[in-house]
C-alpha cells in the first residue's frame, strides 16, 4: 500500500494557496496538517476553515519542531527559502520550495551542501515543466522522436509590465522574468548551458529603464551538447501571455503554440477572428501547479529524486547572472566565468 | 447582501459526485445539507467525508421534509427525475434536474404543469449550453455578430458504442444521444423546431440493429425561424469523442472545432502530428458541469428564469420522438403530429 | 516514346480560356490546332495571338472534319453539349466535355448510347475532383486509412447569389450549384446514390424565390453502400467562398478546410485576425482546372477510362432531379423514381 | 496609356527561366526581345522555341548595343552581376539583378556608384519580399496595426544541406543562405543593422565543418530603431522547408507560417495527420518570383524606385560579412565595423 505523507506548508499567499488547494483536493495521500503565515488575520482564518486547513500557525517551528511532518512546502518569500530549506533539511523533512532557492549563488551552494548531506529530496518550483504542452514538446525529445535537440526556441511574453516598485527589487528581468525560461530551455534541450549571449533594451516604459532594467530581452544559449537555444522576452504583449516552445532536432521538430480561450473561429466579411489568448500566468498555468506537486509527491513515494531540483534552481540562477554579465558586457559570458560567485 | 440557499442532492452517483464536488468546491454561497442516494455503502461513505458532505441518507423525503432545504439537485435514475420533480416543486424548492425530465410526453407535460403551479424554478441539465466554445458560439449569434442563423450544424459522435444492454434499455439513439444535440440546435437557433426528417443505419455493429437501433444517424431540422438544422451522430468515432458546432448566418459564420488535448505539432519526415483528441464526455465537457450549476445558482439569486427549463426539456424529447418516427416511416415529421402524445 | 495529340477548342469563354491556356502552357503533348467560337471579335482575336492560338475559326466543322484533330474539348454553351458529344463521337474524336453534359435524362441516355459504340473516351469536366485538397480526402478513402466511409459532408457555399436573370434560366440550385457537390459526394463516397432528401428555403433574397429557385438548400443522401451524405448550399457567404469536405469512416475521419489566403495570424488587443478566405471559384479551384485537363490526357495517353465519365455526368444530374422532386414533395425521393425519365 | 518595355535576359539557367516565363505570360507590358546565355545547346533552344523567345544569343553585346531594350534582367552567376549592372547602367538600361550584386563590398560600392551616376533603376532579386505571407506580415508593420516593431523572429531552414564542393564555393552560410534572411529583417524591422551576434555550429554533417563552413547558425540584430532580431537557419530540415516570419510589436504580433500542401487533416485511432510542408523554395516561393517582376515593372511604369535596390543589396551583404566576423571572434560585431571594406 502506498504510504500517506504528512505535510506543512509555510506560506499561504496567493502561490501558498493555491499549493494549499491542491494538496487538498488532488493530493489524496497528502495529509496536511499545519499552515504557518507571518501574518494570520481573519481572511486567511476564513479561507483556512473553508477549505478545510487543520491548523494555523504563525510559528514556523510547529512545522519544523513536529516529527509527523515529513514534507515541507515553501511557499514564503524568496529570501526566506534558503534558511527554510536549511532547516527542514536538518529535521530531515523533504521540501518542496518555491522558486528561485536565493538569488545569491554562495547562498544556493551552501543550501544545497546541506541538503546533500541529508537524504531528503528536493524539488524547485519550475511549473513550466509541468505544462501539458512543453511536457508533450519534452516527451518528443526525450523518446528521441524529433532525434537530437539543435535549435531550442522559447518565446516567453507578459502582458504587461510589473509595477515599477516591483521592477526595482525585482533582481533584472534575466532573473525575475528569465528565470524560468533558462529552467524551460535546460529541460527541453537536456543538457546544460555552456555560454549565454544577452541583449535587450527599453522599448516599452521609459521608467523601466530609468529602474535600472530593461524591458525587451533576447539570449542566445550555448548548450554542451553543441545545442543552441534562443529566447525572447517582453513585458508587454498586448496580446495577451505569449508563452510558445520550440525544439528543432535531427529527426524533426515540436511546436507548442498559446493555449487558446476557446476553439471557436468567426468569419465574418472583414475577417476570420480568434479570441485572444489567456491573460496571464494563473490562467495559463494553473494546471502545471497541481500536476507539480503530483509528480513531487509520486517521487516521494517512489523514492527517487524528483527534478527540477536543486541542482536546476542553481543552475538557473547562474546562467541568469551570467546572462545579466552578458548585457552589461555586450560580449557571450561562459556560465564558469560566474560559477566561482 | 446575496443570500445562501441550502442545498439538498438526490442521486450520488457518476453525475452526482460531479454536482456534489462542483458545489462544494466552486459554489460558496450554496450550503449542501444532506446528500440522498438508495445505495449507501462504505464507498460512497468514505467519499462523503473526505469530500466534505455533511450528511447521507437513503430516505429522500430528509431532503423533501427539510424546511431549511430551498434547492433540490436531481442526479437520480430518469425513471425518478418526474416523481422528484413533483415533490420538489409541492414542497416549494427550487429544482435542478439531470436531463431527460422522463421519455414519456404525457408525463413530462405532467411534471411542468405541477411545476408551472408553484413559484419555483426548473433546470434541465443540457450541460453543452454551458462549454465555452459552444457558449461562444451562441455569443456570436445572441449578439447578432454573425446575423440571422441560416444553417445550424452539428457533429456529434461517441469514441465507441455503449454495451448492447445499455442501448436495449436506452430508448434508441435519438433520445439517448442526439436528445444533447436536440437542444444545442434549438440554442444556437433561437427558434423552436417545426418538422424533422431522420435517417440513418446501423454501419458499425450488428448487434445494435438486433437490439432495435441504430449506431449511424443524420437529422434535418427546420426552424420557425426558416433556418434549417443538421445533425450527424455516430456510435463509434475512432479518433475521440467529436463535439464540434457551426452556426451559419446572414453576417457570417462561427465555427466550434474540438477541444485539443494540447497546442503541440510534431514535425517529422513523413508527416505533421497533432495528438489525438480528449477521450470522452467527461474529460470534453468537464468543465460545463460546474459552469452549469454556478449558472443555476446565479439565476435563482438573481431570481430569474434559468435555462434550458422545463419547456427545453419537452422540447427535447418532443423532437426525439419526431425523429423515431421520421426514421421509421422515412418521411419528414412535423412536431405537431407527436406533440399530442 | 508518348505520343503526342492534336486538339480542337470549342468555345472560348471565360472557361474556354482557362482550358486553352492550360493547354498551351502546361500539356506539353497537347497540341491545339483550332478553336471555334460563336463569335470571333478584335478582343478574341487579339488574346488568340498574344497567348499563341494557331488558328480561330467559327465554323466547329473545321474541328470535326480535320482528320488531323484526335480530341476536342467543349467549353460551349450547355444546351450544345450534348450535339456536339455525339458529332465529335461520331468523328471518332475524344471529348473532354464542360459539365453538364444536359439537363435533360433522355438526351444524356441518348448521348452516352452514341459515345459507348465508339471507343472514343469522355471525360466531363467537375473539376472540383482535381482539387489538391479534395483529391487528398478521396485518398484516405481510396487508399482505406480511414476505413469504410459512412458520413460524407460537404460544405458549398457561394459569396454571392448570381443575377436573377441568370436564376430563372439556371434549371434551380441543385442543378445548378449542387451538381458540383452531387459528384464531389459521389466521388467521396466511392457509391452510387440510392435515395436523396432534399430541403431548403429562401433566406437570402425574396427575388431569388420569386424567380422560383431558392437560395439555401440541404440535401441528405443515401447511398448504396449504406453511407449517408449531407450537403449543405447557400447563395450568399459573406465571408467567402466556402468549400469544405469531410469524410467519416470506420477507421479515421479527413476533414479538407478552406484554402486561405495566407499563413498569416495578425495578434492583436481585440482579437487575433486572419484574412478571408479567397473569394470565388477562379482563385479557389484555378489549379483543379490544369490539374484535370493534365489527368484526361494521361488517361488518353495510358488508354484508360477517364473519370468522372458521361455516366458521372449522368448520375449527378439524376440527383438533381430527384432532389428537385424531393423539395418539392417534401419527402425523400429514390434515384430509381427518376431514372426513367 | 501604359508604355511597353523592350526588355533582354542574360542567364537562362534555372532562375532566367523562371524569369523568362513571367516575362512572357504574365507582364503583357514586357516584351522580350533577346535571351542571352554563354552555353546555346539544343535543349536550349527547343525550350526558347516553346516558350515563345523571339532571339537567342551568345553575345551580352546583342542586348547592351541594342538601343530599343531598356530593361535588363540579369540572371547569370554571381562573379558577372556588378560587371554586367555597370554596363547596362552605361548603356542606360534599367536592371533587375539576381542577388547578390557581389559579395565584395567595395566592389559593390563602385557598381552602385555607377548606378547612382545614371538615372537606371536596379532592383535586387530578394523575391522573398514578395512571398503573400510576408508581403502580409509587413503590411501589418507599415499600416501601423502592430505598433512599433520591437523583435523580429525568421526561421530559415533548408529540407538538405548542398552538395560539399558547393559549401566550399559558397561563400558561408551567412552569405549563401542567411543573405535572405537579413533582407527579410530589415524588410520587416523599417530599420537598418547595426550589431549583429552570430554563433552556430557544425550538428548536421562533419564534412561541411572540413570544408570550413557551419550547417547551424542563431543570429541576433540590433536594429537601430532599438528593435532585436533573431533568425535561425539549418541545413537540414527533414519535415520540408520551414520559412517562417514574425514581427512583435508594440500593439501585436503578427506571425506567418509555413504553408501547407493542402488544407487536410486526417483524424485516425493513433493521432491528428497532417501532411508536410512544401519541400524546397521552387515551390514555396515559385509566386513570389512572378510578384517580383511585376512589381519591378509597375516601379518602372510609374517611375519611382523599386526595393530591395542596390543599398538593400549592399547593407544584406554587409551585415553577412559582419556575422561571419562576430561568428569567427565570438563577439557581437557593428557592421559600421565592416563598412571600411
Amino acid at each position: 500500500m502506498v504510504k500517506n505523507f504528512t505535510v506543512g506548508v509555510i506560506g499561504a499567499g496567493r502561490i501558498g494557496k493555491i499549493h494549499i488547494e491542491n494538496l487538498l483536493r488532488k493530493i489524496p495521500k497528502a495529509n496536511l496538517k499545519i499552515v504557518a503565515d507571518i501574518k494570520i488575520d481573519d481572511i486567511l482564518k476564513q479561507w483556512a476553515t473553508q477549505i478545510g486547513v487543520p491548523k494555523l500557525t504563525s510559528n514556523t517551528d510547529d512545522i519544523f519542531n513536529d516529527p509527523k511532518i515529513e514534507v515541507i512546502i515553501i511557499c514564503s518569500s524568496t529570501d526566506t527559502h534558503a534558511k527554510f530549506i536549511q532547516e527542514a533539511a536538518k529535521s530531515n523533512k523533504h521540501v518542496f520550495c518555491e522558486k528561485p532557492i536565493d538569488t545569491d549563488i554562495k547562498r544556493i551552494r551552501e543550501t544545497l551542501s546541506v541538503v546533500n548531506k541529508t537524504g531528503i529530496r528536493l524539488m524547485v518550483g519550475f511549473n513550466r515543466r509541468f505544462d501539458r504542452n512543453f511536457m508533450r514538446c519534452h516527451e518528443s525529445v526525450a523518446t528521441g522522436q524529433i532525434g537530437e535537440p539543435q535549435i531550442i526556441k522559447i518565446t516567453s511574453r507578459d502582458p504587461a509590465p510589473p509595477s515599477i516598485d516591483y521592477i526595482k527589487v525585482s533582481g533584472g528581468i534575466f532573473l525575475d522574468m528569465t528565470i524560468h525560461d533558462w529552467d524551460m530551455a535546460r529541460f527541453q534541450a537536456e543538457s546544460e548551458v555552456e555560454e549565454v549571449y544577452a541583449t535587450g533594451g527599453v522599448l516599452i516604459d521609459p521608467e523601466i529603464g530609468k529602474a535600472g532594467d530593461i524591458d525587451t530581452a533576447v539570449a542566445v544559449l550555448k548548450f554542451k551538447s553543441g545545442a543552441i537555444g534562443i529566447i525572447d522576452n517582453s513585458r508587454q504583449s498586448v496580446y495577451g501571455y505569449d508563452q510558445r516552445v520550440e525544439v528543432f532536432g535531427s529527426k524533426g521538430c515540436v511546436v507548442a503554440d498559446n493555449e487558446a480561450t476557446n476553439t471557436v473561429r468567426v468569419y465574418t466579411a472583414e475577417c476570420t477572428n480568434i479570441d485572444k489568448i489567456p491573460y496571464f500566468f494563473m490562467e495559463r498555468y494553473m494546471e502545471s501547479y497541481s500536476a507539480e506537486l503530483i509528480n513531487f509527491f509520486e517521487c516521494l513515494h517512489k523514492n527517487i529524486e524528483p527534478k527540477p531540483n536543486g541542482e536546476d534552481g542553481l543552475q538557473n540562477v547562474l546562467i541568469a547572472i551570467a546572462a545579466q554579465k552578458s548585457y552589461e558586457k555586450n560580449r557571450p559570458v561562459k556560465i564558469s566565468e560566474v560559477e566561482k560567485y
